[in-house]
Order: structure tokens, then C-alpha cells, then sequence
């Protein structure tokens, strides 16, 4: 992988190129303008998004296909995916563990641990089995879908497991040391954000 | 409510503010000084944030403590909650469904529906019932969480509905009308950038 972590928007937009590269056209080279005139995007962006990923590319030539496509590959993953598990497997944490968005970008979920197993689907194992299971299989990212009360402490032995990116679920603010990378999904606040408008609004609902 | 929508990051931080007010002390006024202090937040963003929510406060003297508590209680809905539905009741649509964060900022989960109502559970209702459901209840605001193949269907059945904030779950963009609100959660977009730093280690599993 070619230079620094990028921008989620721009990570966002890498599946649409590599579909686009990989659909389109047998030419040895393909240009950024090119790129942005077939997907309707903008010449900037386009261009600034491959710069991050692949660098500036050849002056009037653009881009070796094959090569692009290989650092859009080893960016999303899909040579060597990175795999995550999640802690709390309730229902949140099942449809997480059923999500079919994950492999576009290169995440397969390894499993879920709970208190207890889950004899009736297999990638629900135990939580005593996380630190063996994290070291086994070199797992350093987390998804935390406990309820709040149990959260912070899940986070903590996430941490003594090796990982060391944390995906926290649970409606909570957790502490974690500045080497850590966390990321907390507040679903809530999501909505509310986008139904703020509907509050002006005469239709409202007693509680 | 005074002033228009407030950015995400300051309706994310009223329930904070809200629980001060209603916890601590007994005076009459407040200001946004004191609360900044009390939690730890800066000045200048504490200031803001009560502007756009119930203007500038006076001079020397900040806020009445209680038209202060009303104002952030009407923005975050908690005197009329905000009900929204569900569209597919598959894993992820049954994990909103009883995710507990949303009654924080006054939204309400009115039901579910599916192709077929689950005779387990009431709150999940056949889709021939949304739009008389939409229109009983006064419903604006829906998610979206059946399969990508599904989803543009869905969407457009409920803005026909009246809906007019959609949340869309589903792995795939969708087109709607601008006079919509528009929001796609993409959790595999915000899952692998938490995780890019770690492409980069030895540590990869093959696919």
C-alpha cells in the first residue's frame, strides 16, 4: 500500500473505481479524467483520490490499469483481508456478524464471542476463547455490542488481547489509551440528526 | 425551538448539557461559563452550542436555568418524541428495533414491517399496513433495512407514504426526490477506515 491512510470519503469512492477499472476497457493505460468522465464525478477529486492511493500517476499518460488496480486492491483489502470480532452477541452483534457489506471492503468477521457460547451458530464462541482466538488468527480490530454497563470493561480486555482498534456500539463514551484507535457508532444521534426538521412539525406523538 | 437544525456535533453533545442542568444546582441562572467548567468542555464550543439552541443568553447573568432545560428538551424531542418506522425485520431492522439510545434524543421506534408480520412480535406489522400506519400515527421519518435488491422499492413506498427522512441501511445508494432527507450509514465504510493503519501490518489472514 501506497501512501498514508486516506480520507473515508475517499475510501468510500475506491470499490466504485476498481469496479469501474475492472468492468471497463482493454487500454493498457487509463487517466484520472478519463475515470471521472465514465463515473460523473469531478476531475479534482478523482484525481486527488488516486494520488493517495497509487501517487501522481505518468504526465499525459495517467495510469498503469494493472497497477492501479492492484493498489486499489492491496488498499480495500481484498488480497489479504483484515479480520475483526465482535464482543456482545446480541442482536446487534448477530447482524453485524450477518452484514454482507463488510467483504467490499476487505473485513471478514472472524467471530463473536459472548458469555456464553451459542450452540446453535458456530462463530459465536465463548469469551474465554478471545485472547487465545485474537493471538491465533493476529486479530487486532474489535466491535464492541454489549449493553453500556459492561462495555468499558469488554473494551479493556479487548486491549489486552492485542487489538487495537475499537469499534464501540454500545450507547457509552469509553476511556482508552492514546495508542488506541476508536471509533464510536452512536446510532441514535445519527437519526436524530437527520430527523431534526420533523420536529418543527405539528405532527408529534405524545410520549 | 428557537434557531434552526444544529450540526451533529452539538446535538450530540445536549444530552450532556441537559443532565447538568437537571442534576446540579439550585439557582436560578446559569451560564456557559459555569457549565464548561463543570464538564470539562471548551468555552467558546459550550457558547455555541447554547446559542443555536436558545440564543445568546444575557449579559453577565447567562441563562434562566429552566427556559434553558425547556429549550434543550424541545430540541431533543423529549416533551413530543419523534416516531419513526422500520422497513424490513431481518437482523439488523430487529437490532434497531431494540436499541435502547434512541428515547435519549426523543425518538420513538413506532413499529416494523416486513413482507409477512412475525406472530411473536406485535411491533412487527405486514408492509401492506405502512402507509395506514404512516398516516394514523403522523410518521415521517423511516429506515431502511431490507437487502440492496429491495431497497430502492422500498424507498420510493415510503415517500408515497409520506415519509420525507429516510435512513438507509442498506448496502447500496438510493435515489429519492430533493425535498428527502437522505442518510446512508454505511457501517463497512466506517469499519475499514477505523482498520486501514492495520493493512499495513504483517499480521494478514488469507482470504
Amino acid at each position: 500500500m501506497k501512501g498514508p491512510v486516506c480520507s473515508k470519503a475517499t475510501l468510500g469512492r475506491l470499490p466504485v473505481y476498481l469496479d469501474y477499472l475492472r468492468s471497463g476497457g482493454e487500454s493498457e493505460n487509463v487517466s484520472a479524467a478519463e475515470i471521472s468522465r465514465a463515473l460523473g464525478l469531478g476531475d479534482v477529486q478523482v484525481r486527488k483520490d488516486l494520488n493517495a492511493i497509487s501517487g501522481p500517476g505518468r504526465p499525459k499518460v495517467g495510469y498503469n490499469r494493472k497497477e492501479l488496480i492492484a493498489d486499489l486492491e492491496a488498499v480495500l483489502g481484498r488480497k489479504a483481508c483484515t479480520p475483526v470480532i465482535i464482543v456482545g452477541a446480541g442482536k446487534m452483534g448477530r447482524a453485524l456478524l450477518d452484514y454482507d457489506g463488510f467483504a467490499r471492503y476487505g473485513i471478514k468477521i472472524s467471530a463473536a464471542f459472548d458469555i456464553a457460547a451459542d450452540k446453535t451458530d458456530k462463530r459465536i464462541l465463548p469469551l474465554e476463547c478471545l485472547e487465545e482466538h485474537c493471538r491465533r488468527f493476529g486479530i487486532h480490530a474489535g466491535i464492541i455490542t454489549v449493553p453500556a454497563s459492561a462495555a468499558q470493561e469488554v473494551c479493556d480486555l479487548m486491549i489486552r488481547c492485542g487489538i487495537t482498534a475499537v469499534w464501540n456500539f454500545a450507547p457509552t463514551a469509553l476511556t482508552v489509551p492514546d495508542s488506541i484507535r476508536m471509533c464510536r457508532e452512536n446510532p441514535a444521534l445519527s437519526l436524530a440528526h437527520l430527523t431534526m426538521p420533523l420536529r418543527d412539525r405539528k405532527e408529534r406523538t405524545p410520549i
